[in-house]
This record gives structure tokens, C-alpha cells and sequence, in this order.
């Protein structure tokens, strides 16, 4: 792995997620960009997330020892070159023709486990022909034929987990998309629910349209006894996605979850939610062990990873970077996140002193304010 | 209930409250806009109210199996939709002609309690035709007998609770009044105190003829036993708003109030108080069940109604936005602003894992600072 | 006392101590406004003085059956119509030819404390034909005989209490003044040490010249023998200013003090020193009711001074507004300033249901955030 | 010592170290200023130094009794008439001809250690015979022969202690001067490590040349073993720089460690480490007494020394403002801010009452809120 060499990369190629970013926002149409930014309601939480990520400080060890940092670790059982897997987004035909295909392929050649979504706009099948280790992404339908079929499908495919959202029992108010009158384009589409065109296509003056096509086939109703009856449905490790509260976590894993996302769905579900990062230490102890806690909402370096492993975490989803990269260049701007994400973590490992991803989990963080000394 | 269909609604419909105050804004003159705006002093805590209850960060459930959340509620036995009732504001004809009528008819329309101020421009006789549920708020008069007279005929008029503001002993030095030199117009007047033009009305260079009326009539030195007096005078029941203390509360309780607001009157009293948000936790803490426990000062979406229900609240009072409504579209802008809280609500309701209103006095919120974690 | 009318004061009179410090600030040569308004250092003191009153959150009481505060109390035994003194401020003939005159007039026509300055520009003995109640603020001189010279003047001059400043061994670096290189004008002088010009008057590029002459006249290695000598020799009460530690507090008692000042100079020595709000209540603590506790540094309107009663203080010392006054308008100006202040704080009492100043000692306070609630 | 007399000095001379810095600002090629000024990744650390520097609150002691306050101390065994002494820092001749030479002369003209750096563009033999009392950084290179060579030159060139550097075993990722392509010119070079260019020359559009070189030289795997035979091998106190965990400081002191310097290189390093403030006291508390504890990382005044000692550290690392003197005067410049920090050094002791360094250490800090009083 070792650390990035600066050197190689022509004078045009991004240093850091913020400059794909950067070069994403300059690229996209404007409604598409604030679909991908955007957060529901006041964009609070949005804005918690990378405050509080800001806020773990960290106590690097030193002396270690350490040649060269072992970046690689195993994510629910999927091999993973680094404690990174690609978060499930829908729709990502919307910034790239190649969409879903050209991001597992970036994610397949950089040893990352990739998650196809329920909203995927290119199937599963088309998608495992890149060879990414693929997870599925399940949204609860009011279809539950459909349902089974999607799990069915993600096991043929080859999927190696089954990730159930359980943050979207509706869509989150996100304010951009329904002042914008967000609709897909009749060129992408939710293929493994349709064949033709939906809700979410058609032309509007406000509202969003894709809130409404998710109202339209999501059940909101979700519950306990589904998780019981998807967990008795698959031989696939369950990983539960959206989780915030210890007590849900807790029972997640009592019923079989092999894993827990926390993750305020990057701020676009309940605003007013807890930033991931200010959840994340207390699940850690809840599940005690008993199963993995991964997190996402807000990870925009190396540096956040090992921020996440500091605070417990076996290893995190990466979500919005991603778009930004298959905007700015398809697959290969999806393999250059995640190239860069590789060099800042390999060397914040290093730095740390972290011989590998269990090290880093060792790490002890501090608090911003000073304690107080002296007397009285 | 269920959540808002974003479809529906011309382009120049507001999403959130925040646009119809801009709108409000645009059209009511200064000083209108400044006497409703403004808070005291510094203005220390009226910035202080929206930022300490940005600073409360929930922890939604998941898997809850909510098919569609009930916001409906009972507060302080009045039935409700939303566990919200409009806060008594006075001279409401200085937004809009129809004033408090308007309001009451928006407000039975959408199902939550109306409250009739002292200082109501349009008398509660008037507003009851509307048929909504009222409640009627008191101010401590300097004429023992006019109080007397006004619980008679609130009851008379159908009222259900009695709203007893004790944080007004004199009104709070709101600057932007005192150097506007802020009268009222001729046209809008206390209608329950006087026939005639009072000292609100006389022009002036300086100073604000609200408070300077307001001194005349209220009676400041309002103790315990005239609690006592006026909780032996109706049937109603007692609402003590404006209480932070928890001390106070107890007391209140003790004396037979069925619910206390912790509130600060929209930091409009005295400035430094606490900001409404970190105050109630304590007065929960203190009053334990024992009564009903109202919050207001700076609720301004269905999820603050959340949030100060995750904090121990029983519902919340709203105050400055349905003046924004009202100066917008009179009773159809009152009305929108109550929908598109039901919208919020509701759904943060569901996003929450909250099947209603009670399930969301069980969320649990974090502190935004990361714990610590590790060794030593 | 009751609660200031609004009516009364024709337009351009100020509303708050801001208009009287924009005012200043307006009227005063750029040198003189950086000496009175700037801190040593980075200013870190200076604004964390004004943050931490801003932080301290009260909790109003409620009913107490106050028909007007009574805001007189006494102070280290002087009768004061409210719980504030003038603070010692040297040169105020820098701001208007009248200077100290004026200011002590002031202060006893609106009956609170005035305390000479060592500095004074104007004699002990012309201040007192004010019949202002006075007190004397000694600084620790090289020449020991001007030291007691100079307690017994004060003691002659019908002086009610010394005053004795621990915080400047030498003068804090202020840059401003540096910068400015200032120097007295020929028509300001130290009166009570010298009868011609000092070092202070001498012209130059840059340096202080006021520092450069305390630095001659001031004696740095004063001590706590100093301070029993000084005890010994005067009947008047002793105050101590300048205290942050709270176990220099209890010494101070120990030794005979009547009172500390809980002070920071107004951010104008030790750059980096505890914000005085914060200080304030391990002193409190500490002093445990064996001495009066005096509060400065920020105090800008009556809100503050609650403020630091709520915490614990007997009262507190009227800073930089007064000089603020003076300048705008010299006696007039500084009555003005001490009319504002009683306005707000006769007010601010009452909104806060203290009937007199030893009930605003007994208000709580709150932290700004909230306290987490729920579980786990 | 004794306190700054204003007065000296002409008009253009800086009067605080950020003057010094805008000067060196204004002089310097962008690429150089970015070299020395910048942070690794987002820059997070680098800022929050400061913030955690500025909200160390002092409590200072009054009535202690100093005449001049003694700033001499003993850091490491190596006497100092302050406690400071300059950080190492490679390549001093990319901001003046003179380089390390001068700097060095002005650090033993205002009698504190200098530190020679692995790095140096002078050498040790050179930089000694300024006379100073000098220190040597080591790196560890994965050339060992080197190593043992440069620790031989440093004992015969007489340093006085060893400090080992243990926080690059590679260099942070500075992303300024990956977009600069920052490389050295052909005057400066790291003459310990070879006589003609290396890597660090080679032109280049992007990536840092710097970076680059250092990854060939140094050996990241540098452990404790190895640091067992570095202290083996002299008899100099070894210093250990760059520890944030009490953990390793616990370790190091073990190992035979005469100091550790707890920082985070100046927000150069790991970006997201904690701010040296922050994780200082800490380590105080793990060595307790066992060794010395020095700190870097955002010293820029006086004051920031008083609070690195009221912290409990023993002395600091004085770092980029050393450079901003060399740039802006070369020696004098190096004197210049020296100078200045003695100034503001010494009167910040007379003023927080403290007559000597070691006073200095018994100072109490506040938390920067007011703790909550009353009830309940
Ligand atoms: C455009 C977009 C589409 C998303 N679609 C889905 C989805 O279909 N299913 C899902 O579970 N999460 C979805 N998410 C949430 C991500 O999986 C992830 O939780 C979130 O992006 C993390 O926050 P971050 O992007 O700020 O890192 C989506 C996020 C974005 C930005
Ligand atoms: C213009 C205006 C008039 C008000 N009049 C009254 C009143 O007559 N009686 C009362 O108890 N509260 C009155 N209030 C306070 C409200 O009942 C409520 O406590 C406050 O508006 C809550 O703060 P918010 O508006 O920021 O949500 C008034 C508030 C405003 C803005
Ligand atoms: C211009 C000026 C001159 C002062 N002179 C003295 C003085 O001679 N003796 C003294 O004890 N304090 C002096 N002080 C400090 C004040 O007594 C008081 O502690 C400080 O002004 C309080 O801060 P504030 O002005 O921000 O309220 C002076 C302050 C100022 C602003
Ligand atoms: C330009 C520059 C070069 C540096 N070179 C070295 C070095 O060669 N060895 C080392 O241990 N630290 C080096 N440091 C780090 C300093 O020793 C010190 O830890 C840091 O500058 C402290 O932060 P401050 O500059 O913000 O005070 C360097 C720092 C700078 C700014």
C-alpha cells in the first residue's frame, strides 16, 4: 500500500475530495448538484456531521514501528483492501451515463466492497459483470413479492450482505429538491423496479419528484418482525443501515444483524438527528463487540476513517465523494477517490502509528476543551 | 395525517416557515415588522432560543412499524391534532385586518387550541364564532374587577383553559419599539380593556407606546396568592406560561396548575434569560408528571415540536410565525403555516420511529460534543 | 425607582450603553478612544469578558408579588441606590475638562460610589466638594510616603473605603497605545503625585508613555506585608482589586480585607487571564459570606449586573461606560450612563421576580447546553 | 529581566510576533510562506492550536511580592535564560542567506538552546561555533551508519541533548506544497545528508519535492527497540518530540527519556491530531515529575509560555516565528523575536504574580463556562 509518492498526476488532478467536489459542482446541472448536496429541513445535521467529525481529535501513538501501514481488513466478512465500502446511492446514472457500473468497476479495481441500491439505475446483474464485490441494498416495498425477488436477485448476482435501510420510511424533506422541482430524466431509472418510466419522472413546478415516487412504493410500516422475517429469508449477513439510538442497535444484533450502519443518511433523512460522529461511541458500547459497527454521513478523508476507527467503528461508507468522482470522470474519476482516500488513510495510519485497521481502533481521542488543573 | 404529498402548491407556495416570514417581512411596514421581530435588550436570548434548540440532537428509532404517525394529542384537555396551540399574541389586527378571527378560523380549521390574549384586538366573543377551541390568556390587571370580568366572559365564550402570563410584570425594554417610537394605529386596539384610543395610541418620538400603556394597565406586583385567588375563581383549568424555574414550576403545581410554559416570552422579557430549551429539561425534571409541561421561544418547524418533546415537553405553543402567516394571506397564510407544521411534524414523526406524540417524549438526544473514549 | 418610561428624552438620546459608546467613540481623537477602549495583548480577556457575561444564562423567578424593585443596597458599608460604584479610572480629564469632577458628580447625584484614582487628574479634595460618596483607589508607589500621604488625604477628603489594586505590579502591554505611541496631553496630570509634566507627557514614535511613567512611579514587589502594613494603618474598609484566584480571595479576607473585586483590569493587564464572569463564582465559593465580593470587566448594561449578583456577587464596578459619558457630554453624559443602567437593572430585577438586590443573589443560573436526557 | 521599557526602538519595529509575521509574509515567495506556514490535509489541527491556546483562561496570583520576575530556567540540563528554546526546523536557508547560522547566533545571544536539525542547511559544526548552546534533531534514517555519524558530529560539535523526532516517519501531507510542486533551490540543501541535490530538487508541477526526499531518507518503521539503542548510545538526555499520548510518554520516560515535547509539529503532521494544548496536561499527569515535559505547536507570545506552563509543561519549542524573524532581518530579525517574546514573557509572569518559572507551573486555569450555581 505505503504512502502516496506526490509525485505522478498531471497539474489537473485533484489533492483532496474537496477538489473533486469542486470540480463536480462546476460540471453538474444545478438541480443535480443540490439533489447530491442536499440535506431535509434546515440542513442542521448536514452541517453537524462534518462539525463534529472536526471535533474528534485524535492521540497519534508513536514508535510503532510500522514499515508501511497494512490499510486492508475484512468489512462482514467481504475482504476489503481498505475499511471502506461504497455507500448504497441511488440513481447514479443522474451524473454519469456508465452510473453504477463505472463506480463498482472504480470500486472492484480498489478492493472496495461496492453497494448496489434498491433505487440502483443499472441492474445487479450488469453490475456484477465488473467482478466488485457487491452488497445489496434493500428498501422495505410496499411489493413484498418484490421484495424477495431483490433479495433472490442479490444472491444470484453473487452479493456477499444484504444492507436493509431503516432510516426512509419516507423520504426526508429535502427542501432543495422541492423547491427545484427535482424529476429524474426519462434516461434514468430505478431498473430493478420498473421497466418503464415512474412518478419520478414526471414534470413538475415544485415538490420533489422523486419523495413522491418513494412514497409511492416504500412501506413506511417497517418493523421488528420484517427484519425477523428478512433475517430468516437470506443466508447473507444482514447489515442494518440508518441506525442511531444503542437500544435499536442492541436489538438489532440480538436479532441476527451481523452489522449496524450509524449513519443519519448524510443529514437528508430527520433533521435534528445526531451527528453520525456524536452517535457513533455510544452504539460502539452498546453492541459491545457482539457485532460490527460501521458509519457513515460526513466522511470526506482518510482522516475521517481513522476519526470513525477511533470512535469504534470497523470501518465506514463512503457516499457523496463518490458521485463527485463519477461526475468529474466516470470510472476513472471514481477510482482517483478513491485513490486519494487510500494515500490519506494508509498515511494517516502511519502517522498515527497504527500498524493496521485494529490499531487504529485502539486510538485514543480527546475532548477540545482543555481540563481544568490547578486549585482549588 | 400522513406525510405531505410535496406535489400540489403554486411555485409561490412557502415550504417552510422561514420563507413566509421573508414574505411577511417584504410587506408589513418597520415597525410592525420590528415589534414582532424584536426581542429585549441585546437580544441575547432570542438568538439564544433557535440556537440552543439546534444544539438538541435526536437520536430517531428505527423498525418502529409506523404505517402512518399519529400526531393528534390532548393538551391540557383540550383536544388537538398536533401537540401544538397558538400562543396568545396581542393586536394581531396590526398584521392584518381580520387579525385573531382570522388566526381562531385557521386554527380550528387545522384542529389546535387558539389562544385569546388580554390583549386581543378582536374581542374573544368574535373569535368563538369561529368555533375553534380557545384558551384564554391572562394578564394581571392593576383593575382586580376587569380580571374578574374577563375570566367570565372567557368561560362564557366557551374557552377551555385559562393561560395565566406571569413573566410580564412590565413589559421588557425591546429597543427596536423604543426607538421607533412604536404606537399602535387607531384602528387596532386592546378591545377586552377600553372603547376608546389609550396611551399605545398617542404618537411620539420615542419610546414605545405599547409599554407604556402596558404599564399603566398591568399590575406587576402579581404574587402567589393571586394565583391562588384566580385558581379559585374558575373552573378552567391553569396554565402558568412563562415560568423557567424549576422552582417555580413545583410551586405552580403545587398550587393547582394543570400545566406551566417554559418560556421566555421570545426573549422578549428579560433579556439573559435562559434559552426556553435548556431550561425545560429541569422543569420536566422537577414537576415529574404531576401537570402538564407547555414550551415555547423559538419553535419553528415540525421538528422543533420534536425536539421539545424529546426534552420532556407536552406540546408546544406557537407564537411569531402564524403572525408571518397571518401578514402573508390573513386566515389562508395562518392557515398554510399550521399545514406546513403538520407536514414537518408528521413527518418527523415517522422519520423518528414515533408512532405519536407519545413515543417522541421517548426519544433521547446527545450531547454535540463527542464523548471521550480510550485511555487514559 | 420603578421601571424606566420610555416617554421622556428627546430623539438623539441613547437608548443603551452602545449608543453612548458609538457616540464616544465618534467624538474622541483615535488615541484617546484606543486607550480607553483597548486590552493588552491579543485582546483575548477584553472579548472573552463580554462572552462570558453574554453566556451566563438566568432563571427568572416568577408571582414573587413585586410591586417595584428596590434596587439601593450597601456597599463595603456606603449606602447605594444600586449595587454599582464608579470604578477607579485614571485621567479623565482625557475625555472631558471636567473630568473626575464630573463624573463623582454624577455619580452622587444618582447616589452609587465614586472611586478616586491614584490617577486622578483632578485632586481628592476638589472631587469631594461634590458630596459624591467617595472612595479612594490606592496603587502601591515606589515612594512609600506618598502611599500613606495619600491614604490620609483620602481619609481628610471624607473618603469612605480604599481601594487597593493588585493586577498592575506594571502596566499590561497595550499595543493600541504602543502603537499610538500616547502620551498625556500637557493639561492631564497624575494630581495627587506630581505638580509639572511626567514621562507620560514626553513625546514619541512609539511605546507608552503612560506605561513608561507607571513603570517609574509604581512599585512592582508589593506583597502581602505590604498589604497587612496598609491594613494596619487605615480604619477605612479595605478593598482588594484584582483578584482572580480564588485563594488569593481567602487570604485577602484572612488578612482584613471588607472586599475583593473579582477583575481582570477590563482585559487591560494579563492578556489571557480568566474571563471575570468565569472567575467569579470559585471566588464566591471560596470567600463563603466572610467579605463582600465585587465584580468588573464587561459590565455594559442592568441585565449585567444581575448577571453577577446571579452568580454570587454584592455588586459591581461601573467601568468604561462612565468614561463613555463623560466624553458624550460630561456630567450630563456620565448621569445619563448611571440612568441607563438603573432603568435596566430596576427593570431587569423585576423581570426576574426580585423584590431587592439580596433576591437576586438567590436566581440560578444555567449552562447553555442541554443536559442529555433518555437513554441509554 | 525585568519588564519591556516601551520606549527604544524605531517606528518600523514590530511590536507582536504576528507584525513579524506579516512582514516575512509580505517579503517571502508565495511557495516558501506556504512551506512554512502551512498544515497537512484540511488544516484542522493547525487551527485548532490556536484556539485551544487562546481558551487556556489563566488565574493569575496577586500580592506575590516580585520586583523582576526571574525568567531563567534549566531545560534539560541545558541552562536558558527563558524557558524556550527554537524547534528544529530544516532548511533555514530558504528564508535567509545565513540560515541556521544566524538564527542560532540570535537564540545564544538571548541565551536559550537552539536546535540543529537533521535537516539543517548548515552544519552542526558551523552553527557551532555561534557559540550558542545547541541541541540536535535527530530523524530516523534508513541509512543507520548515518545515523550513528550524526549523533557522533552532534556530540563533538557539543550539543547538549539529543531530540529525536518521532512524528514523521513520513511527512504529513501538505497540501500547499503538493499544489505549489514545492521543491528547494539549488543553494539550500540538507548538508548532514549529502553533499550535492537530492530529490528535493528535481523541478516538478505538482507534488512536494520535499515530501519526496524525505520518504527516501527516512525509515518508518522506527520503533522503540530502536529508541532503546539510540538511548544506548549517548550520553546525552535524549529528548522525545511529537508525543500526544500519555501511553507513550509513560514509554519514553521508561525507556530513559530525559523530556518528551508534547506536539503535533505544528499541525504538520497528522492532521486531526489534537491540538497540543489539549493533550498536554494529560501528559503532565502520566509522567508526573519523571521527566521533563516540553510543548510546541502554536507558541506565539508570552502569554502562550505562561500557559504551556500553567499547563504543567516545563518549557516550549519556539517554531515558525523564528523563521518570520530570519526572513524579515536575518539574525537581527531572530533577535527581534526573542526579544519580543522575553518582553511579553516577563511582564506575563510579574502579572499572573509569579517570580520565577517555576511559580509559573503552580498557576490554576478556569474552564472557559461559568460553572451552574443555585438550585436546583
Ligand atoms: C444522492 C444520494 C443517494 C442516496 N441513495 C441512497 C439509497 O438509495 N439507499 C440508502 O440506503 N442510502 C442512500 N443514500 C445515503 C448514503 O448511503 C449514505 O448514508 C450517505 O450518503 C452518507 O453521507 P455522506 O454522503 O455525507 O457521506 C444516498 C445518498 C445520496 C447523497
Ligand atoms: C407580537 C407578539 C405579541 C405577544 N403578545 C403576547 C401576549 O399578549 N401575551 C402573552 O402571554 N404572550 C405574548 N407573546 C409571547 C408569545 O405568547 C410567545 O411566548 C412567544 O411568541 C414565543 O416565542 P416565538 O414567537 O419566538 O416562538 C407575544 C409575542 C409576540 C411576538
Ligand atoms: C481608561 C481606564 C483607566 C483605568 N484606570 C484605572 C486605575 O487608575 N486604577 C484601577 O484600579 N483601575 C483602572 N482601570 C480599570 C477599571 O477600574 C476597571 O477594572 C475596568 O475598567 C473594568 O472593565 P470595563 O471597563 O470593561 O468594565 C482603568 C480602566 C480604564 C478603561
Ligand atoms: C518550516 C518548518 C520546518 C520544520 N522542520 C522540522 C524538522 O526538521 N524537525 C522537527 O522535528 N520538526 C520540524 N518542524 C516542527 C517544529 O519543530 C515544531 O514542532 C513546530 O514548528 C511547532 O509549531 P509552531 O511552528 O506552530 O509553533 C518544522 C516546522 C516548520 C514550520
Amino acid at each position: 500500500m505505503g504512502v502516496r509518492n506526490s509525485a505522478g498526476g498531471g497539474a489537473e488532478d485533484p489533492e483532496d475530495l474537496a477538489e473533486v467536489e469542486r470540480a463536480a459542482a462546476a460540471r453538474l446541472p444545478g438541480d443535480v448538484r443540490d439533489f447530491i448536496a442536499g440535506g431535509s429541513g434546515d440542513e442542521v445535521t448536514l452541517a453537524a456531521n462534518r462539525a463534529a467529525l472536526d471535533d474528534v481529535a485524535l492521540l497519534p501513538r508513536v514508535l510503532a514501528g510500522v514499515q508501511a501501514a497494512d490499510t486492508s481488513t475484512s468489512l462482514v466478512g467481504t475482504a476489503a483492501t481498505l475499511p471502506v465500502a461504497v455507500a448504497p446511492m441511488g440513481y447514479q446514472c443522474l451524473v454519469h451515463p456508465d452510473g453504477e457500473v463505472a463506480a463498482a468497476a472504480a470500486a472492484g479495481a480498489a478492493g472496495v466492497p461496492f453497494t448496489v441500491g434498491t433505487l440502483s439505475s443499472r441492474s445487479v446483474e450488469e453490475i456484477a459483470e465488473t467482478g466488485a464485490s457487491l452488497w445489496f441494498q434493500l428498501y422495505w416495498l410496499r411489493d413484498r413479492g418484490l421484495v424477495a425477488e431483490l433479495v433472490a436477485r442479490a444472491e444470484a448476482a453473487g452479493c456477499r450482505a444484504l444492507v436493509i435501510t431503516v432510516d426512509v420510511p419516507v423520504m426526508g424533506r429535502r427542501l432543495r429538491d422541492v423547491r427545484n422541482g427535482f424529476t429524474l430524466p426519462r434516461t434514468v431509472r430505478a431498473v430493478h423496479l420498473a421497466d418503464g418510466p415512474s412518478s419520478a419522472h414526471e414534470p413538475r413546478q415544485v415538490g420533489s419528484g422523486v419523495a413522491q415516487h418513494t412514497s409511492a412504493v416504500f412501506d413506511p410500516a417497517f418493523g421488528w418482525r420484517d427484519l425477523e422475517w428478512l433475517r430468516a429469508r437470506t443466508r447473507l449477513p444482514l447489515v442494518v443501515k440508518g441506525v442511531l439510538d444503542p437500544r435499536d442497535a442492541t436489538r438489532c444484533v440480538e436479532l441476527g444483524a451481523s452489522a449496524v450502519v450509524v449513519s443519519n443518511h448524510g443529514g437528508r433523512q430527520l433533521d435534528g438527528a445526531a451527528p453520525s460522529a456524536v452517535a457513533l461511541p455510544r452504539v460502539v458500547d452498546a453492541v459491545a463487540g457482539a457485532a460490527e459497527v460501521l458509519f457513515d454521513s460526513g466522511v470526506r478523508s482518510g482522516v475521517d476513517v481513522l476519526r470513525a476507527l477511533a470512535l469504534g467503528a470497523t470501518g465506514v461508507l463512503l457516499g457523496r465523494p463518490i458521485l463527485w468522482g463519477l461526475a468529474v470522470g466516470g470510472e476513472r474519476g471514481a477510482a482517483r477517490v478513491l485513490e486519494l482516500l487510500r494515500t490519506e488513510f494508509a498515511q494517516a495510519l502511519l502517522l498515527a502509528g497504527c500498524a493496521d485497521v485494529d490499531a487504529a481502533r485502539g486510538l485514543a481521542t480527546a475532548q477540545a476543551a482543555p481540563t481544568r488543573r490547578g486549585a482549588p
